[in-house]
C-alpha cells in the first residue's frame, strides 16, 4: 500500500509499505477514506532526527471496515468507522473510566498496525476502538466525522475536564484546530462567555462562528492585563490551554481566576514550570492531558450527525495522500489550519 | 491584652498589647478560650528577619463573644464560637462559591485585629466569619472545636478538592496534623484504602486510629516503590500532600495513578516544579491551595457534636499563654504534634 512516512524533520515522503493484515482475532483491517495531519505531527517535522527507514505518520482517520478478525463482534466488512487517536481494549479499568489513552493493553498507530495517513490500518481490539457510524459516512460529513478522531474529542476533553458550565467565563489560548474545538465545546457546555486568545484572523474569525464571544490577539503581559480588563479584574473560571509552549501555560496562569481551573490538552514542550505559591493561595486547578477522544465519541458524535455542530469547518485545506508533503508544508507555515488527506 | 509576638526566628514572646476594639458596626470582639500553634506558624519560626516591633501570631483559636457591633445580627455577648483562620464577608462572589479564602473583602489576623495567640480578637464581618456553637463548647470538645478552624478544614479541603469517594485507594504525604486530618477527612468520604506516609510511629499511630489502612514509612524513591507495591504498581487515585516541600509533591507525583489527583494542602515551599508531559500523558490533576475552611465548618460540626470523629486527638501537648515559646519550641523539634494554648 502507499503510506506516509517521516525520515527527519522536513522530509515526509509517500512510499510503497506492507499491506497490513488482520493478525488476532480481534483485529480489523480498514480502508482510510479521509485521514489528516496533526498538529501534533509539526513537533517531529520540526525536529526529528534522520531514521533511515523513517516511520509511518497519521493518527486520525476514517474509513471502511475491509475484514475483521474471527472475535470481531460489532463491525462487518462494509462498515464506516471513526477511529480515535489511539486504540483500547475496552475491557480494563482505565478504559472503563473512560481513561482509553491509559488502557493497559492499548497503543498508538505504528509500524506495528499501519499510521493513519496510509491506504489501510490494521485495528487492534476492533469492537472497542472503532466506533461504527450506521448508515455510513456521508461525504458532506467526512471532514466533521474526522474531528472525532481527535481534535473535537480534545478541545471537548479540555471544557470537560475544566468543568466548564452555564454561566461561567472561558478563556481558550490557542488558535489552532484543537483551540477552535475546545471553543466550540465550552460552548456546547454553556459558557456564557468564551474568550478566544489568538492572533490569526481567518482563524479567531472561525472561532467566532463556533462560539467565541470575544478575541484577544494580544500575547504575553498584554495578553493578560486584555483579559483582566475583559473580566473585571478577576480572570476567568477556565483556561483552555491548547498551544503546549510554557508562555502559553503562563499566560493561561495570569488570567484564570481564583477557584479556576486550567485545562491543558496542548502537549507541554517543557518539563517544569510555576506550580507554587501563586498558584495554591488562589486555589487553583490544573488538569487536562492527552484525550481519551474514545470516551467523547459517543456524546459527541448525535450533534455531527444532526448537524447542530460542524466542526468540520475547521479544515481549510485537502490533498491527495501523494501530496501529503505539501499539507505538512502548509500547516507548518501556517498558510492552512487543518488538512484534510484523501489516500 | 497579653498577646504572642514574633520578633524574629526563634524568638516568640508574649507582651502587653493594646486591646482591640469594636471598630466597625460589623465587627464582633472574641475573648479567646482556646488557640494553637500552626504548622505554617513554623517558617517564620525558622526563617524570619528580626522585626523590632514584632508582629501578632496566631489563627486559629476559639472563644466567647464579648461584645458585638451594631450591625451583627446573629451573635451576641456570651456566645461560643469558632473562627476560622481568615475572615470574610460572607457575601462577596468568592465567598458565596465557598472560597472564602479569596473574599473580596476579607484578610487575615494580623496587629489591626490582633493575632488568635493573644487574649482578644477584633473579628471583622463577625456574622459570616464567625461559626456559633449553639448551647456553648463543652471543655471535653475544645480541642476539636479548634480543629475546624484551620486543620481539620485543610485536611477536608484536600480530600474534597482531590474528589476522594467510595472505593477510593488514597495516599497521605506527611503525618503532621494536617496530614492525619486528611486521612480522617478522606474516611469520612468514603475511601477503601488510605495509605499513609509519614515516619514518626506516635503520629502514624493516630492515623491509624483516624482511618489509615497502610503506613508508608519509607520516603523519596523507596517510599514511592512501596505505595507502587501496595497498589499492583499503579499507584493511588488521589495523594492529599500535606507537607509543603517539593520532594513531597515530586512522591505525590510518583505515586499517583493515570487520571489520578493530587491535592496540595501544604503551603508550597517551591515556585516551579514538574507540570510537563509526565504528568500531561497520564492525566494528572493538580488542585488544592489555601483551605476556605469557613466553607466547611457547617458540614463538619455536626460531626465533632455527636462525636462521630474526635479530631482534637492531634493536640499533645497544652500550655498557658505565658508559655507559648515552649509550645512553638516542641513543635519545631517535633517533640510535640499540635500545641493547644490557653491565653
Amino acid at each position: 500500500m502507499r503510506a506516509a512516512y517521516m525520515f527527519g524533520a522536513g522530509d515526509v515522503r509517500v512510499v510503497d509499505a506492507p499491506d497490513p493484515s488482520i493478525q488476532l482475532p480481534t483485529d480489523a483491517l480498514v480502508r482510510v477514506t479521509a485521514a489528516c495531519v496533526c498538529g501534533s505531527d509539526l513537533h517531529p517535522y520540526r525536529k526529528m532526527k534522520p531514521l533511515p527507514d523513517g516511520r509511518p505518520m497519521g493518527h486520525e482517520f476514517v474509513g471502511v471496515v475491509e475484514a475483521v478478525g474471527d472475535d470481531v463482534a460489532s463491525l462487518r466488512p462494509g462498515h464506516h468507522v471513526i477511529a480515535p487517536f489511539v486504540w483500547s481494549d475496552g475491557t480494563c479499568d482505565f478504559c472503563q473510566e473512560g481513561l482509553q489513552t491509559s488502557c493497559r493493553h492499548g497503543g498508538g498507530w505504528d509500524a506495528a498496525t499501519g499510521g493513519g495517513q496510509g491506504e489501510l490500518v490494521r485495528v487492534p481490539f476492533a469492537d472497542a476502538t472503532l466506533v461504527h457510524v450506521p448508515g455510513g459516512i456521508d461525504e458532506s460529513l467526512t471532514p466533521s466525522m474526522l474531528t472525532l478522531s481527535d481534535v473535537y474529542g480534545t478541545g471537548y476533553h479540555a471544557a470537560y475536564t475544566a468543568r466548564v458550565g452555564k454561566g461561567q467565563t472561558v478563556a481558550v489560548v490557542g488558535d489552532g484546530a484543537v483551540g477552535l474545538m475546545a471553543v466550540l465545546s465550552a460552548a456546547q457546555l454553556g459558557a456564557e462567555r468564551i474568550i478566544l486568545m489568538g492572533r490569526h484572523a481567518v482563524r479567531t474569525d472561525l472561532g467566532v462562528a463556533f462560539g467565541a464571544t470575544e478575541v484577544v490577539a494580544e500575547r504575553g503581559e498584554e495578553g493578560i492585563e486584555r483579559v483582566k480588563e475583559l473580566t473585571g479584574g478577576d480572570g476567568v473560571h477556565a483556561v483552555l490551554e491548547a498551544v503546549g509552549y510554557l508562555d502559553a501555560y503562563e499566560q493561561a496562569l495570569g488570567i484564570v481566576r481564583p477557584g479556576g481551573v486550567i485545562s491543558r490538552v496542548g502537549v507541554p514542550q517543557y518539563s517544569d514550570g510555576p506550580i507554587g505559591r501563586g498558584q495554591f493561595t488562589r486555589n487553583i486547578t490544573i488538569t487536562g492531558g492527552i484525550a481519551p477522544v474514545r470516551a467523547y465519541i459517543d456524546e459527541l458524535l448525535p450533534w455531527v450527525l444532526d448537524g447542530t455542530v460542524d466542526p468540520g469547518r475547521v479544515f481549510d485545506a485537502e490533498v491527495a495522500l501523494e501530496d501529503i508533503a505539501d499539507g505538512y508544508r502548509r500547516m507548518d507555515s501556517r498558510e492552512a489550519l487543518k488538512v484534510l488527506v484523501r489516500p
